[in-house]
């Protein structure tokens, strides 16, 4: 007898992807289980840039600090290209992070540590239950169809086996240095799947109302689903090497993106712990003597691209100092030696996205079993966190029974475009940082890359790879008739409100500082509004004290949260608290000393059962002791004499910018009733897993330790 | 047969003072051991606040992000005062900690916490060595005077005893709420002393080089030593509660310092997860039946001073109701309920100061051994840890051979002084606190306490509060000569050079935001500078590139650095890296980009044995992409043209100031020929323990992990 089980979610694959689905089922106490191949974590290499959203999104959940102190903070991009003697100068200066985007700006650091982070804040939400079950592999899947629909339904049916340890070690630990050439030239983990059972006491039959697929490019639920990758690749290889390097080349602690003009390029990552990461464009690389071009690759100048086409990398022969005899040619006349090797690796660049992220809304996939592309621009890891980060909430909801299944095809309506705009930037940028560059005055003859628009791509892909530009469209959770149709800066089209003129609709809630009234304390608004779960109102009631239509507006709105009739108290299930589904947070632009506690109805400074009051909900846009003044109706673009309400979904994206009054309250229970379920039945978990008294000092709701 | 052993330190005591010289001794990597008497640690109550200076040192230990993470923050001050009607208003409010006094702010959180961070950084430190060793009594003490000047000898004995873990447990947790009454009112833990030894099991004989007391207001070490505390009680008692006020008075999330007219004082200390510590006068106290004076207390009005001094409180009655039964009189009208009662206590003010804090400069006393008073100020716990932080460097100093045993008087010289301003202040500051307070037009007739002096105090009490303002005297380790009298903005004599005129000899340096050359990453410079046992010299060396002169002088330095007639050189061990003592960092004046990285000569940015370059020992005064301009030459008065060496103690203090170039050299080096040893045996531990390649974001340097 194969054993059976029942569980609400099954993730496969505990990479990034995986993690950031299994956080946010820990954290709002969803029934999952998590499971990976690999016998071990990641202890080096592989994906290493944190982009600002990503570190925002982390900070969200309470980690963000571990990243900011244990990356190398990368300030700085430096663009070097070639002379008239066969040199290298330094072109230009920009910043990495373009200054303002985000509180945050980019880091680095290796995979493992990330991996560590989400493993304790799992460990902390489930109070130690939640852990990843390895080594353990997916050997069938099937979908009832006639069940999808049915929200008590276990529709999906996965077969797991537990491997031994030995058949789940990859292969590159063997190795003298670790690498991912195993991960990065072959499928071949793929022969594990083949093996049959050895016996019944391996096997379990998990029945799930809900599968992830995070599990890589070569994704097995994705072939159960019968998706198939669409794209290309290329022929330009590039090798990356992680290592201490000893070089006299200045700028080896900068970002840096160096063209040589015949030896190819290199991208500098300078990492944590004096490590750097070198992606290095391999233009002499081993290839496998058994296939037909490879006695055509000796000495190939300009035309490898069609050449190296019908060659395959011979993988075995890549070793680092193979890479490294590139990476001096490259930049010669500096001298480049390594030492404390951590990491290294080679690839083929393409760029492949699926056409498809789901099946039934039942199975879902994410991440790299969505997408691939080339490394270099450190978004790999992030969008496939992003990916999760989108979905788990809503399957959250969905499971409560706060939500109807109707919000989870926002998953794809909202990543496919994010997946397909990402493969567009990498498209041109790989190129562009392949391809040979042109001596100035080159270009007009069409010869090489022109450096100007490499530098151009870069400094705007910039934006885009912070990820805090993506813009989700219309639907359910986002309601861009809130707003108007605007041009972004780009020529983008957005919704804008013109009660808040710089929140963007659809895209991510910027954080601003604001004092807290209670004990003038600066917070970032964000801090406050942190990835629990729960919806937010910001309540942006504007100078209230100088203003009486104000004050009675908030007089007004105090009144109906406290009445029956309010609609948060419709989608709180009874008994619970009152902030449990949709949390009010009050931001006046009165000041602060101007201003009392009890000016403030109690709705907005509830009690909780035993009659503690929540100091934490109500803040002043005003100057702080020590920390200067957040302007914050100034960077939202709201008027202090008119103010508005913001709607924050749980993953911090803005839903919808109403009016203060009746009417914005009226349209705001619109919005709601569109995908929310009335609660009539008092839900136990809600109240106990979500415990906001108190207040840690990065404005985390505080469980009991 | 007794066992017996050697130790380099032996500290008594795990509170506070103890936990900071382990984990200096830790951090340094100095042989020694830590016994405490009771069997577990702290998990509430008891000393709570932490100032700006205990924060910078915390920082400068890598765990100063954990206490601005767990703590609460407070930042205002509320003053309530009485109003003609019997009722309370606020009369002012004012920032807690002075804005720009230092970078960080005042935060409160229970003792419990703090000891942890300790922990947590001593089992770093020490792989897991290094723990406290409790329950373990010392029993007896003898010190060989014949020995007391030989550095190689283990002058002092002290006979340990181990401890049941019944015989240590407090009386405290046998409560139903936790409290402090038992080490409050009694001294009578001395009873343990007193029992003889089961058998010889139990005991262990430890000589060791030196011993620190570190155990308290009731210092067996001190009385070892015949040292006697000079000092007065006075009769005013007060009562402590942590709990959850359920309030309707609006700054409860304030600091607040509330005079009511007859009933007696509160300060309110808002604290972490909601808590709130209430310091409550208590007036109406229950007295010991058996004593003269008991059955004058009913109904005492305005005499207590002299009918308390006969009554002795009995400890036994005073519970939290007792105690919130007085909170409700002073708050009155506003109302008082508490739940979540975390801790309680009561004492009876006094202050007392050890004249003596040493023994031939072999046993030391610290903290509570040294110096009591009320704790309204939040001073004890902070100052006792400075007093261990003070004294830690210069033992691993001495024990390491490089500092002559000279260097040790410094610590009672330097912090008696501070023991008796902290007295001073405390005994003018509570007693203006406990005094009935004057009504407006009162105070001309002599009675009550005037609240306009009390402020007074209050805002210059919380500059002295800060830590940040403690100067010490001149004397082997702080050459005030090297600067000018001069008179601080209260009148304090003070040293300034005209080379740095806000960097005041004796205090310690602030830190200012500067810019790392080779990334563009903003660090606090005193980041840079952190407590690991090394002196370091900031070479100001200006505007360089566009004064040939001051680039002259970089050059010449440069050379003398990499020269064998460098006092560096002579100062470090043979064969240990180059930073190992006395550490360059250096901090020019020029635009940052307009400077290129080999501008600076090797001695710099120096190498390590197998060649991997320091790329953290180089910064620019300049600005920075996301993080302003930090304005450094300004904050410290350094003229960018002149430029200026600022030496600083391991401890942060700033020893010297001294002009770029031979002269300074020439001075830095005299200084050193002072107190410093010249060393020729290579020193395997040296090399072993400083491992500073690479970097993390907090400018801790990183040891393997």
């Amino acid at each position: 007898m194969v054993k059976e089980s029942n569980v609400d979610v099954l993730i496969v694959g505990a990479g990034p992807a995986g993690l950031m689905a299994a956080n946010w089922f820990a954290r709002t106490g969803v029934n999952y289980r998590i499971i990976d191949k690999r016998s071990s974590e990641i202890f080096a290499g592989q994906a290493d840039g944190l982009q600002c959203r990503t570190l925002e999104v982390f900070q969200s959940f309470g980690f963000g600090d571990r990243a900011l102190k244990e990356a190398n903070h990368m300030l700085e991009i430096s663009f070097w290209e070639p002379n008239a003697d066969g040199g290298l100068y330094r072109s230009a200066r920009i910043a990495d992070s373009i200054p303002g985007i985000s509180r945050f700006q980019q880091v680095v650091l290796h995979q493992g540590r990330i991996e560590a982070w989400f493993t304790d804040a799992i460990r902390k939400w489930t109070g130690g239950r939640g852990k990843v079950e390895r080594p353990v592999l997916p050997v069938s899947l099937e979908i009832d169809e006639s069940k999808v629909e049915d929200p008590s339904a276990y529709p999906v049916s996965v077969m797991l086996k537990t491997l031994s340890e030995n058949a789940s070690l990859p292969e590159q630990f063997g190795a003298k240095v670790a690498n991912g050439l195993f991960r990065q030239f072959e499928g071949d983990q793929e022969k594990y799947y083949k093996d049959g059972p050895s016996e019944d006491g391996d096997l379990e039959l998990v029945h799930a109302k809900y599968v992830l697929g995070c599990d890589g490019a070569h994704s097995w639920v994705r072939k159960q689903l019968g998706i198939e990758m669409e794209g290309e690749s290329t022929d330009y290889v590039w090798g990356v090497l992680d290592s201490v390097p000893i070089t006299d080349f200045p700028d080896i602690r900068n970002r840096c993106a160096i063209h040589s003009l015949d030896s190819g390029s290199i991208m500098v990552i300078p990492r944590e712990q004096g490590l750097v990461r070198l992606y290095i464009q391999l233009r002499e690389t081993p290839r496998d003597p058994n296939t037909k071009a490879a006695t055509e690759l000796d000495g190939n100048k300009g035309k490898e691209a069609q050449v190296l086409e019908k060659g395959r990398v011979d993988r075995s022969k890549i070793t680092p100092e193979v890479i490294l005899s590139n990476a001096r040619k490259i930049l010669h006349p500096y001298k480049l030696d390594i030492t404390d090797v951590k990491w290294y690796t080679a690839y083929q660049i393409g760029q492949r996205v699926s056409p498809a992220f789901h099946k039934f809304n039942r199975v879902f996939i994410s991440g790299d079993a969505c997408h691939t592309h080339s490394p270099k621009a450190g978004q790999g890891m992030n969008v496939s966190m992003m990916d999760t980060f989108n979905l788990g909430w809503k399957i959250a909801h969905v499971l409560k029974g706060l939500a109807t299944r109707d919000i989870l095809a926002t998953y794809e309506s909202e990543r496919l475009q994010v997946a397909r705009d990402l493969i567009a930037f990498d498209h041109k940028f790989s190129r562009l940082f392949s391809g040979k560059p042109a001596l100035p005055g080159a270009v007009s003859k069409g010869e090489g890359v022109s450096l100007d628009e490499f530098h151009a791509v870069f400094e705007k892909g910039n934006e885009f790879a912070s990820g805090t530009i993506v813009d989700y469209n219309n639907s359910l959770l986002v309601d861009k008739a809130s707003g108007q149709p605007a041009a972004s800066a780009d020529g983008t089209p957005v919704s804008i409100s013109p009660l808040a003129t710089k929140v963007l609709i659809g895209r991510r809630f910027d954080s601003a500082k604001v004092v807290n009234q209670s004990d003038a304390h600066p917070w970032h608004l964000c801090d406050r509004a942190l990835s629990d779960g729960r919806w937010r109102i910001i309540n942006f009631c504007g100078a209230f004290k100088t203003h009486v239509a104000l004050n009675n507006e908030l007089l007004w709105l105090g009144q109906y949260l406290a009445s029956d009739a309010s609609f948060i108290k419709k989608y709180t299930p009874p008994g619970a608290k009152v902030d449990s589904v949709i949390e009010v947070l009050t931001v006046h632009a009165s000041k602060r000393v101007e201003t009392e506690w009890d000016d403030f109805p109690l709705a907005f400074r509830p009690r909780d059962a035993i009659g503690r009051m929540d100091y934490w909900k109500i803040y002043a846009d005003d100057e702080s002791f020590h920390e200067g003044h957040g302007h914050a109706y100034e960077k939202y673009g709201i008027d202090p004499a008119v103010g508005a309400f913001v709607v924050l979904r749980p993953d911090g994206y803005v839903a919808q910018v109403e009016p203060l009054g009746a009417d914005g309250v009226k349209n705001m229970a619109k919005f709601f009733d569109g995908f929310m379920i009335a609660q009539t039945m008092p839900s136990r978990r809600m109240d106990d897993e979500i415990e906001t008294y108190g207040a840690d000092s990065y404005g985390r709701p505080l469980l009991a330790v």
